[in-house]
């Protein structure tokens, strides 16, 4: 009886229980002495010099001199559970003011467990019943497309071209969903760098969108995740630096120029909820559900960013300078040894090409053959060298040629040799 | 138009988006000067003695000298994304061996942010259709019904008596469940000291529940929130200590008795999962699920747990017995002072009469009137002593009766007076 039973419980765990692409780990795995392409992993350079310790140490003073807080308010601070929206909203929010001309009220602000938390929040709030629908730039950041599949919310996907989002697609796709009666709420774009395509919207493409999304009436996600990543002087406005009437919520991360163990993102939502004149705003309910999600983001990890933003003159553009500018410098090596070993075409079939894009973790390549896990496989085995399919972040089964390449945990001499291998492993792909 | 455009959106933003209890403090925080048995919050006593550098620099000294990392690679692990499960697992499965005789292997211990992604992870996991059903002990904690509800999961209310759940009125929800062509896949329990009820399970209960679980094919979702929060000697074995084919799921936190804010909860989930023999476990899909909810939990706090869990043998028993003893203590202080003010019944109406719990942070008290906001406006500004009213944590309406005590936060000063008050209210209410 008792196994019986069992053999029930465990039938009924059988199946995986969401579909999360797994990025084909165990191809990867057996190759360890590949060079790899595939991780847009943190670059560990910066490891050595990080001190959690000081930078904690940092937030404390400020509590101190600059809120007034006793010495036994600031333990206090760090000890307890603290307020679902964050304890580092209003340093965030000068930041946000500071670098992105982002103007919004510390309450706008919710302070996740990375931008990952700020997706889950924003998918749950903008989800009202099985009729509404978000639209996504197809490919797809899979924390996104995963967290809307965790949810239960039903996507939309929008081809991306090298401008952004296909806005002839877009509209479209409102039109058609209102003819069926439901509705697009709401279009989830990363405007800086898109993970996994590389692509930047120009000024021009951000407000073009921000006109088309009055016109649908749709909100915009805006995901600042690589925002960071641009060069000084180059940087191009957020999209939620151009809205007039609170269309966009944005949402970013420390992770990828700051600190990525630490797990804080943050969301910007000012949109206003509720009674007319209530002044709730969109922020307010982000707490709220965040409430049954994780409660609150950790102290001492809010308190880590909080002391690296202050030892920073309060930017995030000047705390992860250093970083962005190691990613961009090997962002630039790739680019240059592409060049130098595929760029006169030699011996290479046709139908060959990648984006040159200026920031970010990754190029966008396309292959004249499908590029799946049994070429991985005989890629990897052949000339040790690995990167990503990119049909993983399809939605609907397209970009079966094309592979995702990223350099940023790598060094110089490993770039040269990988894309070495890579040119390889292109020529004989003609043979 | 576009403000036309905007009155949608703002409509569609209008109505509240989860219906969570908020424990109304818009009372609460018009009676600062009441003495409040309303929050079950952490005591503030300890926080001055918080170090988190000196929890991060053992943690580090034991990454070095018993785990063989280099400096460089100590650095990494806390500057970098970690595993989804975790990098304390091997600390906790060990704690909870030595702990709670749980003897389980690191891989089946995924480490959350808080018992509150616990939650969500496991219920997320255990709903495969909308015909899947949770029962719950009813009152159930908020966080737990919260997170159904954002995920949308249907659960199913199962008295909570003074010895736990009413066995028979779960084995008959389940009958009743599988002739309408559905299935109760879980129960989620707090055997140790339930919130709201401060309800303890003895031996015997488990045991029967265990029993039913396997007539039934029933998972259990132990939650062991205040299981620390027993005296030394007293202890009854969890749940998960006397599941012999791995029905229980285990849920814990390191909030209670050892760091609030450090939001670090854990999930012990040992169920075989996938194909027979392969070596998959329920806390695989766990990982996988936290991928898209918080990624990982963030390093420094793990590492800041783990700390204290080395500077006090392994054993969160050690590390949490001083604030353990101080709750106990608080406890103690208001059911003394329970019985000198109302023992006698003496000018009290009749019906009034509360539970004795032995740990934990929660006095259930049954009132002869209807304890809702009003009645709390009512005793805030007559008497200054607030309470939660019950009725909130109970998913059909019941509980209209009962209160809610807590005295973990408090001083014992503030308790006596605090009863005092209290026993002026509940005098008023015979008049």
């Amino acid at each position: 009886m008792l196994e019986l039973n069992l053999q029930n419980l465990h039938a009924a765990l059988q199946d995986p229980i969401l579909n999360i692409p797994v990025f084909h780990t165990e191809i990867m795995n057996r190759y360890p002495k590949a060079i790899s392409f595939a991780p847009g992993a943190p670059n560990l350079d910066f490891a050595k010099d990080f001190t959690p310790a000081d930078y904690i140490a940092r937030f404390v003073k400020h509590l101190r001199d600059d809120r007034g807080l006793t010495a036994q308010q600031a333990s206090n601070l760090l000890y307890e559970y603290g307020p679902s929206r964050g304890i580092i909203n209003e340093l965030v929010a000068e930041a946000l003011r500071r670098d992105l001309g982002v103007d919004v009220a510390a309450r706008s602000v919710v302070i996740t467990v990375g931008a990952q938390e700020a997706m889950l929040l924003v998918l749950r709030a903008l989800r009202r019943d099985a009729e509404d629908l978000i639209a996504v730039v197809n490919p797809c950041f899979i924390g996104f497309s995963g967290a809307a599949r965790l949810l239960d919310v039903e996507l939309v996907p929008v081809e991306e071209t090298a401008d952004g989002p296909d806005l002839d697609q877009l509209a479209c796709a409102c039109r058609q969903a209102r003819a069926a009666g439901r509705r697009i709420r709401a279009l989830y774009v990363a405007p800086d760098y898109s993970n996994p395509a590389g692509t930047l919207m120009d000024r021009g493409a951000r407000e073009r969108l921000l006109d088309l999304a009055a016109q649908e009436d749709l909100l915009l996600i805006e995901d600042n995740t690589y925002g960071f990543t641009v060069a000084p002087g180059a940087e191009v406005p957020a999209i939620k630096a151009l809205d007039r009437d609170r269309r966009v919520i944005l949402i970013g991360t420390f992770a990828k120029i700051c600190l990525p163990g630490a797990r804080v993102g943050l969301v910007v939502a000012d949109q206003p909820v509720g009674p007319q004149g209530g002044g709730r705003v969109l922020a307010d309910e982000l707490a709220k559900l965040k409430g049954v999600i994780t409660l609150n983001t950790p102290a001492v990890s809010q308190a880590v960013i909080g002391g690296m933003l202050l030892e920073h003159g309060g930017s995030i553009a000047r705390t992860g300078a250093e970083k962005s500018a190691l990613y961009r410098r090997n962002l630039n090596v790739m680019l240059d040894a592409l060049d130098r070993h595929l760029g006169d075409g030699e011996g290479l079939p046709g139908g060959i090409s990648w984006n040159r894009p200026s920031g970010g973790f990754f190029i966008r390549m396309r292959l004249p053959v499908r590029a799946d896990a049994k070429l991985l496989e005989s890629c990897a085995a052949r000339y040790q060298v690995l990167w990503t399919p990119m049909s993983q972040f399809f939605l609907d089964g397209k970009g079966t040629n094309e592979i995702r390449l990223s350099c940023s945990y790598l060094d110089t001499e490993q770039i040269e040799e990988g894309v070495r291998r890579l040119a390889a492993f292109l020529r004989g792909l003609g043979a």
